[in-house]
């Protein structure tokens, strides 16, 4: 059992969990709690942590999933582990995760995709919240731009509720010529925007679709809107100007469920 | 110039931005930043509090706001108010704002209502997000159990932009009494629930109708749930169980939205 704050592994997930350049060099990234472990696919499970108390009592459940893969299991002290998590009121249990790679073609594929292109996303909240959205909705695909926040943040992964694990994304460093490439693919992409002709339930998102989601603070770069085939609007009420931006997105996710299922 | 933290009135911002307790006291609440600021219903801003740096910039601009009402102005140094302030980087202006009450029957009131009905919602920024884009849908009220987070905490606030002067809220210490009265109202309650057996899409929103919206990790209560009219479900795909609290309240206001767009 690990009982110091010192100790190099400790270091190293510290290290992990607060910058991006070093889960970039490992390629790896941290889950934590019970439910985040269970949901890990085991080929991509490489190390597990668990707090004292917590082993304690879940030391059981934890070896039998940790049968399935070839994972090295880790005790950590009670107040060791609380410096190395995340959370305030750590449940006990950290995951250091393989990170998966998509490319834009494996992204977009399928019989019907329907993809979300976030541009210049900065809330790790935000970005972990459309995931877990996006996957209830149906969503085939993420395409975040390269100056999006990091979605391997402890913060984003944990408001994926798991999603991260399921939904295919790529980070790519030109999202203009990406916009391009899904126009050759036949993908339609709709922006929403102020400039909006038609609201953004008259238009058909059963064919293959992408919509362009910009910036909390200020929305789609005009050059990115302008790449979009169509602007959209949601029409607003009251004085309200804008929506958050995992709102946006889950209003016109939902509403391209909502046809794809009548559509069926 | 205030230039000192232990100035009483300093101590008293800092109180009335960590403690519901001494908001509703004094029956007040903060805002910060130049937007709500501005937003301020004029008979409702009682006192201004700038810094220094800001007070310089922009004096002219907040005299000019402030002409309108009968609110006092006072000036802290720059550390002082960053003191005050409950963001890191503070815009240099915070704001001591009168609360506003309605009755249930004052929320409920209208023509056609659409209500959203809160149950122990506990995160400051989803109920922030929930009134910003209920003022969006055309929602008209917004009733909440007594036991969910304080509307008026600052995190609440700043995530709300403005809608909370505008939405009429209240928290109520029976929700079950005050679903009855509804029904009595004539108005017809759904529960997005994984007992539902229709699809959201598929009821009427275009009549009087509320939405019933459980606390984050654990849904609706039994009791709360069992007083709806309906139980809808908001279709899954994939491996998501459910939708962040937000979303899924999003989701239905504006589905309610579109109804009551296509019926005018």
């Amino acid at each position: 059992m690990i009982t110091s704050t010192s100790n190099a592994r400790v270091k190293r997930l510290v290290n992990l969990k607060k910058k991006r350049k070093v889960r970039e060099e490992e390629d790896v990234f941290l889950t934590e709690g019970i439910r985040m472990f269970r949901e890990v696919p085991p080929e991509l499970l490489k190390e597990v942590y668990v707090s004292e108390s917590f082993y304690k009592k879940e030391g059981e459940v934890i070896r039998q999933v940790m049968k399935k893969g070839q994972a090295k299991l880790e005790e950590l002290s009670d107040s060791v582990f609380q410096y190395a998590s995340d959370t305030k009121t750590p449940q006990g249990i950290l995951c250091v995760v393989k990170q998966k790679h998509y490319t834009l073609s494996e992204v977009a594929q399928g019989d019907s995709p329907l993809l979300m292109v976030l541009e210049r996303l900065q809330d790790p909240g935000n970005l972990g919240t459309i995931l877990r959205t996006a996957e209830g909705a149906g969503v085939t695909g993420i395409i975040l731009s390269e100056d999006c926040v990091d979605l391997y943040n402890p913060k984003t992964i944990r408001s994926t509720m798991g999603s991260v694990y399921r939904m295919p994304f790529v980070y790519v460093p030109d999202l203009a010529k990406a916009l391009e490439k899904l126009k050759e693919m036949g993908i339609k992409s709709y922006a929403a925007h102020l400039g909006g002709v038609h609201d953004y339930d008259e238009e058909d998102y059963v064919e293959p679709c992408a919509f362009l989601i910009g910036n909390e603070g200020n929305g789609l770069s005009d050059e990115i809107a302008g790449l979009a085939d169509t602007y959209v609007k949601i029409p607003m009420e009251g004085q309200v100007e804008s929506l958050n931006a995992a709102i946006a997105a889950s209003v016109l996710m939902f509403e391209a469920a909502r046809q794809r299922r009548k559509n069926v």
